[in-house]
Formats: C-alpha cells, structure tokens, sequence
C-alpha cells in the first residue's frame, strides 16, 4: 500500500536518494509501477541517524511530490542510514502519528502492506505488547503495533527472530478469526547501525522488494556516474520498488527471507513467521 | 486545558454564537480568562445536528482564531443542537482525531478537564471498553477512552448513570495507582434531543461551567439585543467560561452536579461518580 | 491540470453529486480518466450558495479522496448551486489562497487549464486589475489573477464579455512575449443564480467539458435512479468529465464555446476572447 | 507582532537556542512578555546556513510550541548562521507562503512590526519591485514585499543602504495616502557571513530587539553554564525579547540604528530611512 527506501553507507545528501534518480521515490508517490495502489499520496516520513543520540523523524500529512518542507530537509541533511516512506492509507487516518517510520529509543521501523481484517483483532494485539511500552503506542496504525510487538519480543537482541514471533502471533490470532492470510508485506528496521529488511506474507506472495548490488560491480558497470564513486564500499539500497534505469542494478530480495546489512555483517536468510508458544498465547 | 460550549434551542447560525459576542469563544481561543491555560491553539472542532441521521462534526489542527474553514462554516450551517470545542493539548498530538467533539452514531461528547496520570493506567481503561466498539477509538485523548467508556456502560439509555460509572472506573483504576485526585473536568454529551452537561472532579474542585438564564428574563433584560428575541423559550447555551458581558445572563452549574435541557425536560441534579462494583472490575 | 464539477437545479445534498456516483469526482482525484494528469491531489475547494448573503466557501490542502471534514461538509450542506474542483498544481503553492473556487462578493469562479509561461508576464495582468480589486488577490495562481481580470472587465454585468476580455488580454501580453497559445482550458463561474461555462483555448484544443442533458429525458432513460426523479426539470451537471455510467446522460460543450443555465436561460453558444482595444492597452 | 532570533558564532544545535533557556522562543510563542501579542500562534519559521550552496529554510502553519517537526529538525540541524521566527497573523492568511523567514539565494529576510495601511498602497510597492524579481513573490506579506524592494534596492550589495531606500519607498508611499507612520519593526538578514538586524519605526517608537553582550563577559559572569564555555568568542544571539535570565546579558539595540556581526565585522549605527529621489519615484 505504500513504497520505501532504506540506505546504509558513506553520508550522502538524502535528497540525492529521494529526488534525484528517474522513477525516485518521490516520484512514485505520483506514479508507482509495481505498488498495489499507484498513487501514494496520504503522508509521508523520514527517518535518519547522525551524531545525536536517537534518529531525527520528520512526518507530514501532505503528499510527499509537494512538499517543501521534505525537499528543503533532504537538500541539507547528511546521513549514513535513513528510511523514507510515503503512504497510500488504507482505513487509518492521515495524521503523523500514522506515518512511518516509527521510532523508539534507537530503532525505527516501516512497512509496505497490511495486516488483514486488522480491526477485528488489533485488541488481542495491542493486550500482547508489554505494558510499559503500551503508552508509547500514539496512532492507529497495524505497522505500529507489529512495531511495537516486536520490541516486546526482543526487537533490540535479535531482530529477526523478534519480528519471526510478532508477525506469528499476528498469524495466530488472525487464523483464529478466520483470516486465511493475516500478514502481508516487507518490513525495514534499523538500530542505527545495521539494517533489516523483511520480505513476507502469509499468503506466500509478498510484495515485491529489492536491493542494490554490490557497490564495486555498479561502479565498473556505469564509470560515468560520479555519485557511484564516492559511496562506500559497503553501500546499500534497500527499496520497495527498483529507482533509476540501471540495468542490472537491482537485486530481488527473495520471497520469504530477509537481509541485513552493515557492521560487515550482509547476509540474505530465509525467514518465517513463529507461532506463539502456548505460554506466549495464554499470556497474550 | 480547553473551553467549551453547547447550543439547544431553536435553529441559530453557528456564527451568532461563536463569533459575535464580546469575549465570545473564538476570542477565548487566544484569550481565556477562566481557563487553566490562557490559550486554546491546539486544535479545535464542532459537531451539529440537522435533519440528517447522525450529527456533523468538523474538526481541525490549527488554531481556531485564524481558521478560514471553521469561520466559513460557522457562516452557513444553522443548527438547534450543537457543540464547539477548542482544545489545548497536554500531551498528545495535534491531529483531527484527538480534537472534540466525539462522535459515535447520534451521540457526540466533548469535555474540559483531564484524567490524571491517563497513561500509567490507560491500557486497564481501555479494556474495559466494550470489544465491539474498541475498534472505534481512533485517537489518543483521555477523553475518547472516557466517551466509550460511557457508551460501553449504556450512555444511550440513561446518560448520567452512565458517565458516572465510566467516571467512578477511572477513580478506581487511578486509585489503585496511587493516583490522588483521577477526574477533572466538564463534560457535555447529546443525542441530538436531549443535551446533558456534568460538573465533576475527583477533588471537589471542578473547572468552571456556566448556562444562560432563562431566556424571558433576559429578553426582559435585554430588549435591544435583536438575537435574543427570535430564540425559542427553551433556547440554552451551556459554557466553560461566559461569553458576552451581560450581568445576570449567566449561572453557574454547582460542583458535583449535571444539568440537562431539551424535550421540555430542563433538570439540575447532583452528580457523584459510581464506583465499579466487584463483577464490574472483574470484567476491566 | 485539475477536474471540477459545478450543479444547478432543485436543492441537493452536496455529498451524492460528489461522492455517489461511479467515477464520481472524488475518485477522479485519485484516479482520473480524462484529466491531463492522473492524481489530483493538491487540495480541493467547494463553494455553495444558500440563503445568506455570499456563499460559502470550504478548501483544503490535503487530497480530496481523504479528507475527512469534506466528506462532513458535503453529508451536511444541501445547495442548488455550488462548484467543487480537485487540484493538480503546476507551480504554485499548495495552499489554501490557491484552491479554487475563488470567491468576490457573490461570484464564484473555477478554472482547469493554464496560462502558459504566466511567470514571465504576471506582471502585466495584475497591473491591469482593477486597482480597488488588486488588494484582494490572496494567493499565485493564474487563475485568480483571471477571476480579477474578468471582475476588472466588469463580470458582474456581462460575464461571457468580461470572460472574453480578460482571456484576450491574457492572450494579448502572452503573443508579446512569443508564447504561441497563452491560454487553456474550462471555467465556470456564478452570482448564485445563473452558472456559465467556458470551454475555450488559444490553440483550439480546449480541455474536455461535458454537460448532463436534459432532466426529463435522463429520467425516461433511467427511471430506478431515485435521484433523479426527484431533481427539478431544470437541473443541469457540468463537469470536466463525465461521472457514472449512463450512456447518452452528458453532451460534451463544443469547442470554443459557452453555455449558461438558470432562471429559464440555457443557452449554449460560441465564444472567442476579445482582444483589448487601443485604449484598454493604453490602461493596461 | 511577531517575535524572532538570529544566531552567529560557533555552530549549534537550533535545539540549544530556540527550547533550552528559560522564556525561550518557543515558549514566547505561547506566552510573549514584550510582544504586543502575547501569543505568536499563526506559524512559524526556520533559516540555517550549512555546507550547502543556499540556507535551508521550514516554515509551517501549526503552532510551534506543538510543532513535533520543529522539534526533531531543532534537535537534529547544527548551524554557525539561523534565523527563528514566530508569526502574529495580522491580516494575511497563515499559509506557509506567508512565513518568515524569506529566502532569495543566499539571503534570508525575517521581520517583526508591519507597514500601516499595506493593503491600500501594497501595489505601488509591488511596482517597484525588479520586474525580474517579481515572479519569485510567494505570499501576500508586507514583509516579503519589503524584501524583494530591499534586493531591488541592492540588498546583496550594501544591506544598510538598500534597506534604507526599501523603508524609505514604505514611507514615501504612505504619507501620500496619508498613513502617518508607515513603518514600524525590526528586521534581521544575512548572507551566511554577516548578519544585520535593524530597528526602525516611522514613529521613533519601535519594537524592542536585544543582543547578547561580549561572549567573554558572560563565560566569566556565568562559569556554571556549560554551553557558554563551547562558544566561539564572536558568537552573539539577536532577539526581540530576552530569553534567559542572566542580569546582564543582553544590551538593547537603540532606537533608530543597526547592528552587523560577522567577519570581524561588528558594528553598531545609526540607521535612516532614505526617501526616493525624484528619479526613483518615477520609476515606482
């Protein structure tokens, strides 16, 4: 239902990620190509790490093609790891607090895609997330309280086993209602250092996800794009929807897995939901 | 914190009452002489009943002195019921969804006060909250929790029981807490025939609330003021602070009690919170 | 650029000529069939009459298709005559000086299309506003620089002459500075009684403009649509594109040409801009 | 009308200036001492100049004191050169296009105080505006108008000189029409090296604007205060009202004259309006 962009490497300007490439992001939010809705016009957030110590979040109810106040902020922010994301809602209203990304402490955290019949047992859900962090929780959004599941399942030790037991409960609790295919969708989360990128459905048939390819082969490839020669080594963009024309460029995250990237630590791994124990489930 | 008011009678333009008066409720936006805060810029909105089958309700985030929409608004619509609100926010966000009033089905509710240290006990709240209409909730205001709270205890067939048990959970939640004094506030509901106004706090010591005389007396008192005179007999306006400089126009609704006006029942009683009886508290 | 709608005729709620009908217009501000862009999503306005003595004008910034106090407004506000238009901004700020439709005493006026390269002579056409009308201009847009031009050429006593002289001044400072065809587009503008419709271009290739045809014969036609057995006789739709699915219900306005509804006056003619005589220049 | 501040020295958080000191901007925003009014609730703005070739600048319609983009931008932007501003509408829509503080190129332009009687001799001002610069007005304030005259005048030449002319054209204007004090306010623009701030008033009686002492005197007067110990000694702030309460800290700009920072430029002088000569006037 929405399109977004994670990257992680040397600081670059943010406007350089959003706005420059042919099809950009912000592009998309006129005209997506492969998101089930074409326009993603309800809102739209970035988030971004510096030298602070928790991640700048600016979010805003106006279409992102627009906006002035997003251009100005990308044209003079630097940053080693942000998310962008623009929103076509679905139900929910068009306020920030229903924009991503969400943040708490450290993390952030967005998604593409919904959990179905959401309303009919988003109380079972908010009644699982830990009490303490309850209070934190300011919109409406499913993305949200998966956010907010997942930090009680551990988001900050093990990220992928923590959203693997918050999008299983979301399963279970779904199936229980008789939701044939409660979850759908890709999911970026990052501590500031590393960065996750989820590619899952219960259906099986996820929405699509993609990330750069190595940065030394694209630099061969197109000699002749100098923004290409000054990123890191280590440079990745993660993204719902392949920006730019560079053929070759892009590489699909495969269905059912995840990647993670940064501290040398880039690996693509399968993923699955994880059913609540019988212990979480009475506790939930 | 915020400063209402609430029209019955017969049909007015919105803007008679909003806008003309000395001291009227828009300028109480910038300059509330009663209030907790001199300023209500957060946000404001109003609700109207016609002969449509559920009331309207326009709400937005910016401050009501300088709205164009709301002043446009209030130049066209006529109503016999209707409610404004202006809201200074103390601690959740300026979003259309957590502006007053509150709207479920025929009924709307708006309120000036707060519940005290709302997060440490909002998720018990918010569980007691009937699980058809918690979907419902689309904001983060103590007073959203607070109407389905009533509409969860049967604000619909008897209103002042209804407010007092939501009232008298909130007391025992927040007791439990060690919360000294949970409930401030007025609070005005409606059906659309009826309007029902409550005087209450935890402390004794309730946020002001006012209601026009009755209105031969002050078209007695008043003979020029041309307004007065096309009002119906049973015409009142219910207020946190009074409007207009007229002495004599204005009484006080008395601590611990409620008033209500309309289908020839005009009433004021005391009000005292109910406390939840055990199989009451079982349940939350 | 933008899509409207404007609807003369026996009272009707303002929600089902916006919302109801297939394609209606607000699913053409997400998705529109006809309109040189697809989304038209930077702010909308409505403009209605009634009994007061200006009408009322309600614009917003966020997109149409999810603005929540639209969808109030319209479900509550009943008018037989009143204009709604979607916007896709070129240039100018979304903001909510720039919606139309623009408002003067009690004239409405809207417009899709453009001024080609306005930029380079807003200079001109504002100077040729009428200098007691010049204060009032209140944002950017072409359009309203248009609307004061017409007001200027005197729109409240001869609109289809007024219209005429401020698109031939319009094209007259664009030939000057070499831009080939100055003008585009569709306008509709009203004093509450009669509504006219403009559909005119300097190159000859005017945006699509469509009006319903008569009441009577749609009522043949479609006898289960209750909606239309209760409108009166006189009632007319005109629109940048057509809503719904009945065929034969719109005829489209020719090509250069104006069509006027209202007290017993429909007319539908032709309609060249006049160039501005010696003298005017000389003003100008 | 408005309260504003400026900042020069060593690079800061705009956190540190505008929310940390007691009475600071913000909280001006919701309860000026000086002003004369005590709320500044119709928007707000921010400049800053970084490594990038022009300032960035956000602006925004919502109050500031609630304002969460604000906020994070404050916490997250650090900055050798930044202009804050809080607007009091008076007359002209709150619309970002109507925010300060203006940029043109490298330039930022921000205002408190007003031009009498604006709207009846604001197109003889727009006249007088470069034909090439008029295309880049955006909103309707006297302000941007004084603006783009001052870079008519050559703002980016010699600030003190071209201000002069800008506010001696204001007055030339309005004594024709008969407003008898034209002018009144306090302006500040820089070009990311210096910084100018002006107080002027037709009258002789304008709003008040302050500067920090000597930095060195306030490290010794206040050794406690970590953040003074970090600044460069040419670091001044500029305001319309104190912030803080350290006795001694601030020195009144007096009446009738400027002030410039920067470049080991500092600098305080008497400043005049400079009428047109005749040339001039007959260009406008």
């Amino acid at each position: 239902m929405c399109r977004w962009l994670a990257y992680r490497g040397s600081p670059v300007l943010i406007e350089d990620a959003l706005y420059a490439p042919a099809h950009s992001l912000i592009d998309q939010s006129l005209h997506s190509r492969l998101g089930a809705e074409t326009t993603n016009g309800d809102g739209f957030g970035i988030g971004w790490y510096d030298a602070e110590s928790t991640p700048g979040v600016f979010r805003s109810i106006e279409p992102a093609w627009n906006d002035q106040n997003l251009h100005e902020l990308a044209g003079h922010v630097r940053s080693h790891l942000f998310f962008a994301h623009i929103r076509a809602a679905i139900g929910s209203a068009v306020q920030q607090t229903n924009c991503h990304p969400f943040r708490h402490g450290r993390w952030l955290f967005m998604h593409n895609g919904f959990i179905d019949a959401f309303a009919t047992f988003k109380r079972e859900l908010v009644l699982a997330v830990d009490a303490s962090l309850y209070p934190e929780i300011k919109g409406q959004t499913d993305t949200e309280v998966l956010f907010y599941l997942a930090l009680t399942f551990g988001l900050a030790d093990d990220p992928p086993d923590a959203v693997a037991r918050a999008i299983g409960l979301v399963e279970a609790c779904g199936h229980q209602r008789g939701v044939k295919h409660p979850f759908q969708g890709t999911i970026a989360t990052s501590d500031g250092e590393r960065l996750w990128a989820f590619r899952y459905s219960s259906e099986g048939r996820s929405r699509s996800l993609f990330f750069s390819r190595d940065i030394r082969t694209l630099r061969a490839l197109y000699p002749e794009r100098e923004v290409l020669q000054q990123l890191s080594d280590d440079a990745r963009l993660v993204l719902s929807e392949p920006i730019g024309d560079l053929p070759g460029a892009w590489n699909e995250v495969p269905e059912g897995s995840y990647g993670v990237t940064g501290k040398g630590d880039d690996q693509l791994r399968p993923f699955r939901a994880k059913p609540p124990t019988k212990a979480a489930a009475v506790h939930a």
